[in-house]
């Protein structure tokens, strides 16, 4: 099967999950080559772009999507793997948005404190290297860092009819903005209407744990995905695959019920990786498992938990549609 | 300097960071060899031993200590350096004590629910392949998991006066649960009395991150520490540094408010270390800070802010005590 | 002009915020006269219907409406003023249903317990002596409590092409489930979408603050409101106004941010009643608001900030209209 | 029986609870008469004070005690009626302290803002109108607000050797800044050590819900009190009693937390007054109970549960002590 290649027209993008009709339908197996516009809808292309006079924090976050899976129906559970991804521009853009972050006072968090200065920093990428340059605004500071390309949101149409702005992250996926999103992985998500309506965007060329002022090096990308569906078997929560790790992602708040989300979706899939009971896998997860926060900053909060598969007997999950996927992604 | 040995008796344990007398003066520069308790002073040692018969929540996480540290003023930095801890039993303990731990209502998250089932889980240690073995209580699964010993809880005594159970997490360190708090890494603590009043304990043979059931793998431990004074410099909050990464640890609730104390304690350790303006600082550490849940158990949840040194310009927090201590813990 | 009757069959029934067509066009000043299903859309019966076999929470709070304000334009205020609320059944009916309510683990606070046992109660309507009867499911305690008819939900369409299920408080109104909204009272709420789309349900017979268990004394409700718009000077949380207090609500998680967003929005508004600094406005409120939580089981947690009118010099929000609502009402 | 009267000196005052030699002894059924000095230690005596240079948040709500209630053992329960509160001094002080307070970022909810601007009001009392006045610091806006005088902080010794700062709400009472503690209320506290060690302090003249900006109407207070000892019964968190309300008070953090433990402690009163299965009494405080919050800005946050006794039938709680006590606190 080729691949399919998509790049929306700027009045193509959308900023929800849920709401937008299908760009195309696509059928389970189809490698899909996309293109997405950065955060900020490339309002931000040097340190004199201020966010406050050119962001609109209700169109951020553009959507390449929504695609019509074939065949896929409620309760389905729809593997997307990520092959490849590719800075699609040589620069990327980070800002601290007034009243937007994690270490600030937000429209939630609401206090009476002035904002933080309005900030925008400009990182070039360096292809050869395969790094991105940080430059301090207010001193001479500089130093490169490596290039992890990685996508802030992928994920579903909500169920109930609700639409969602690409902004939060949820039960359906999106704005999760977790670094383990990236090449190799693979994301399960439940299907909550026909057809999934899945989408992607937000690529970001590296960001930290938290993404703690808000926005990640925010870079349009190229991304190279394989869509698979599995019949059935839709986890709660988003669950990740990775030939080194099993993950489940929660999103909510406050961050401890982020936590404990994750930690219970991982309990349930022990359970049946391993066919434990649940009060051992609550105790073999309490031992292993890795809990890094994923987003501090989001309308929902975001806590990844790992588990890393050389310390547990060998398991396949959803019939071992992950090592298939990535079998067929080194033949493209 | 001779290191000097402790082994506290039973009637010798203290169960408060605060409010204890001195076991002894040390002075700076002093290696320690001390042995700890388990958490549940040694009130688990068979999977028949029930937690809620057993243990007294009011007297858990034994301390050894507390120890004077001669010329120790509030205001001043207390450094302990783990040079070695070795597991000092055969076995370590683990159970889902009723309402207490991740998964459960507890006291504080107080629900109508019945508790879940009190269940113990021992562990034994393969000092060979340095592993432990975890078994199912409900299956046969048994996988040997790698032995990582570490420290639940170090700290010194808290400031106006209070006194504080060993099962918390605070400014002073405490319960910090961390897996970080291993051999090899230098724990920075603010000095609020007289004499730093630091003590050791609740040494785990291993722990996932979030101690998701409020117990790890505990057992007795021998530990082999050096302390270090550095007058004045107190942080805020709790900083480690090992030869890969500098870190601050916040703990609070909820565990957003954790992960702001972290990050506001490294965006000020960044400023220091590099020269940066605050907005820098916080804007280099969104894209490569890690941000791992250590615990989101105890009567505070705590979130370890990290961010690797390979990554930046080579500096020298504490004027480069960290490496000085790793050369003198070669050579004992 | 008349009254405006509308009661809608069970295929006109919506369950979101948003994303549903008008069921008509109303005009400013217009009087409403509106039927609405319970909660529960009458599945819940008797005392032997159980939530967990009757009720699916995608497609609670069937909202009647939406209407559509001629000339209402995002940044517009829509006031809302209630005249009369009355039961339209004999009987009202509450449940635990499993896994919802305030004092048992959710699908966001995800424990490992078990679920509280599935209960329903049924309330019978005293009309003559306006008493609801609570009878004990395990015991003979009866007592009668008196009617205090309030609506849950109330809200228009969110912002951003966002559809939100009827279950959720937010910005936009929603499932806020607070007492306050009750005849005689007057709801400010930003319009955020061209002819605001409001739509009211979720009627309650009476309810406690928080309402503990996730479902109030729940019954189908006569509401007569009459629909008034104001151009511009569009609030950013909801605003009520009673003939004693004047009050706005925050809707958000954890619940301080409800308390903070709540607080923030009625320091704004002594700012503008009063001519207050900032600084001033905070002051005299932290001596004299009222701060009842509103409910503490929905998606987001609902606090309600009250200044009671009395204590204060006289001022008009909004030009009065409240005053001129009740005029206008008691002429009906 | 007379009543005792104690004024500490300046050196007498305690600023914790727990960790301090009691005063005197006293036996159950003693009247004392106390004088506290107000939260700021009496530093801020004019708008020109400012905290940041004369309060040291390590010392402030100093206490009139501890006293030491002869026969009280672990598992008692104290009941302090307050029969009397009148201010101290003619005037009362209130400040928003950098850093500190529910709409401003803090020590934990740690951001990178600037601190609010350091300011302080004073009030005057009318002692004829029974008064106190409010005026504005930035315009020439007045206002004369009722005196309702309170106590910010009454508690005993926390259980397991704690010692806990003056500014805590918890288990033990605390700083649980509640309107609701007045004059006719009992205040019921479990025993943790012998002697229970009560004490008061932090007398507000008046305070809205919340204590938005940390700070009340602070001022010193002769407070009137009879302490009673009931053996056995302690509550697992505070409970008041007043001539219309049964209450508890849950203060933790998140603040449904504290919601969530004032619940399920009027749950299990509800349990005990009306002999109600544990789903009966959830369900019959659904409705009925009411849940203000106490104060938004302490270490933890603290809500009341309300239950108004004129909706139940008759009981009797503590063997209907307060009803007693209220007698005897008329004749004297």
């Amino acid at each position: 099967m080729d691949a399919v290649e998509y790049t929306p027209r700027r009045d193509q993008l959308v900023y929800t999950f849920g709401g937008a009709a299908p760009v195309m339908t696509v059928q389970p197996g189809t490698v899909l080559k996309l293109w997405s516009e950065d955060a900020f809808n490339h309002a931000l292309t040097s340190v004199d772009d201020l966010s406050s006079e050119k962001v609109d924090l209700r169109f951020v976050n553009p959507q390449t999507g929504p695609f019509y899976v074939a065949g896929a129906e409620p309760g389905d559970t729809l593997a997307i793997h990520i092959v490849d991804l590719t800075p699609a521009r040589s620069w990327g853009a980070s800002a601290t948005i007034p009243f937007f972050g994690g270490l600030t006072s937000t429209d939630r968090t609401a206090f009476l404190q002035e904002p933080l200065p309005d900030t925008t920093w400009i990182y070039h990428v360096d292809t050869a290297r395969q790094m991105v340059g940080f430059q301090a605004r207010h001193t001479d500071f500089e130093v490169a860092l490596p290039l992890e390309p990685m996508l802030g949101t992928i994920g579903v149409a909500p169920p109930g009819g609700e639409v969602r702005s690409s902004l939060v992250p949820e039960r359906f996926g999106g704005n999760m903005d977790s670094p383990e999103v990236k090449a190799g992985t693979t994301v399960y998500l439940g299907v909550n209407v026909e057809g999934a309506l899945f989408s992607i965007g937000d690529g970001h060329y590296r960001q930290g744990e938290g993404e703690a002022c808000g926005t990640a090096v925010e870079g349009a990308m190229n991304s190279t995905i394989i869509v698979e569906l599995i019949k059935g078997g839709a986890p709660a929560w988003p669950r990740l695959e990775s030939d080194s790790h099993w993950m489940a992602v929660g999103s909510s708040r406050p961050m401890e019920d982020s936590w404990r989300i994750g930690q219970v979706e991982m309990v349930r899939w022990f359970e049946e990786l391993f066919g434990l009971h649940q009060m051992d896998a609550y105790q073999l997860l309490t031992q292993t498992a890795l809990a890094p926060i994923a987003n501090a900053v989001d309308a929902n909060y975001s806590v990844v938990i790992k588990a890393a598969k050389n310390l547990f007997p060998r398991a396949h999950a959803f019939d071992g549609i992950h090592d298939e996927l990535r079998r067929r992604s080194q033949n493209l």
